[in-house]
């Protein structure tokens, strides 16, 4: 039997607000297009077996002492103890397939931790969003998608992103949303969708990857639908689900 | 002569985040269509001699106490000891002309006070649009446009008209962006610019004034250009100058 009452829909386009929507009951869907959960849907979809995302530099290398595969970067640059960055290139499946990955990044990381007291927290991307609405709609919870952005200042491509998704669910009929996050998503992924890897060279990160070298993946960051596995945080570690199954 | 080196132009879309955007060279346009900025700016069109703008309650209550003519709200609600509240309505000529008024609002008042470290403090609002326009792009600093929005959370009605004169701005051919509120918000006005009007209904603030009659306003507050006054923070106070004038 379907609820009737409509779920509550919102946005939050940066973590220095994130207690404004923050609620215990929520799905929080974690987007950080270029390149964290881009790159964590990757990691899936190529086999990895668990991701254990840390906070610090400084745990980081602590589990790369104790034998772990470590991909850690700050501002775009590996950090020298580590084994690779952040680019989604890096976890290819002779790298990643049948292991842990310890993983910290600038401001994906910190997000999940930030939203770990939430009934479930997701990570999403451009790479897993049909299968991502479909598991969002199947369930019964408020739903927050939560923009990583950079340094806490509002990011197009999150912000995109997340409009990508808040359209699907809206239109399940099941959502109803007094935010304006996600009316402003929802409008800039309609003047994006036509053209998304020309609109997403108007990002500022993408001027800031180039600078270092880094803007590779740009395309590949924003194709659609790239995998059906949904990562999620439980316990400390990120494992995956698809549609139907509690666990990859 | 021209200076060849281009402006910074950044948009701030929550005081959340206000430090990141914070320099004292900035220029910066505190912006809240609904409705205190709309208020101050219709204010001044009609005559009002100076603005005082209040943070709190209680610094309000004391300059009624001290005979001042007092506008003040929380929430919508206009506070008993004051003479009315923030509807631009009330800031008639019959009740303003020659007159000083103390002012305190929710959010607008707060960034005003925020922001007053800068070079200095504009009060911004589709009312003022093109002579705010023509004014910044005759100086020569950094421009912030700073959405005072709804208890720090992202507020459509004010991103869009930051949109509108960052549009005004960039088409000068003066000011630079890698500012992706500054993009996110340009895109936003060239959905809302065809009907502005009926854009508007869409904001989660048209509600919130509904559900307290308070929406009469919202076709005026999003007329283009109803005044070419530029109401400005000075030493406590605010006046208001038009272009090539210092002071009205």
């Amino acid at each position: 039997m379907m609820n009737t009452k409509k779920r509550r829909l919102e946005v939050c386009i940066t973590p220095a607000i994130y207690d404004k929507h923050a609620h215990d009951e929520n799905l929080v869907v974690v987007i950080d297009v270029l390149r964290a959960t881009s790159s964590i849907c990757t990691a899936f979809a190529n086999g990895v077996d668990r991701i254990i995302p840390v906070a610090t530099v400084e745990e980081a290398r602590q589990k790369k002492e104790a034998g772990y595969i470590v991909a850690s970067e700050r501002d775009g640059y590996v950090l020298d103890f580590a084994d690779f960055g952040n680019s989604p290139f890096n976890f290819s499946a002779d790298k990643v397939k049948g292991k842990q990955i310890v993983y910290s990044t600038t401001n994906g990381t910190r997000c999940i931790h930030m939203a770990s007291h939430s009934q479930e927290v997701l990570i999403g991307s451009f790479l897993n969003l049909s299968a991502l609405a479909k598991y969002l709609i199947a369930q019964d919870a408020p739903v927050l998608l939560f923009c990583a952005s950079w340094k806490d200042r509002f990011s197009l491509e999150d912000t995109v992103c997340a409009g990508a998704l808040a359209e699907l669910l809206l239109n399940s009929g099941q959502f109803e949303s007094i935010c304006d996050a996600v009316t402003a998503s929802v409008d800039l992924w309609s003047l994006a969708k036509t053209n998304l890897n020309s609109y997403s060279l108007k990002t500022a990160q993408k001027g800031r990857l180039a600078s270092k070298g880094l803007d590779d993946c740009m395309e590949f960051c924003h194709q659609l639908d790239f995998t059906n596995l949904i990562p999620y945080y439980t316990n400390g570690t990120l494992l995956a689900k698809s549609m139907g199954h509690s666990e990859k």
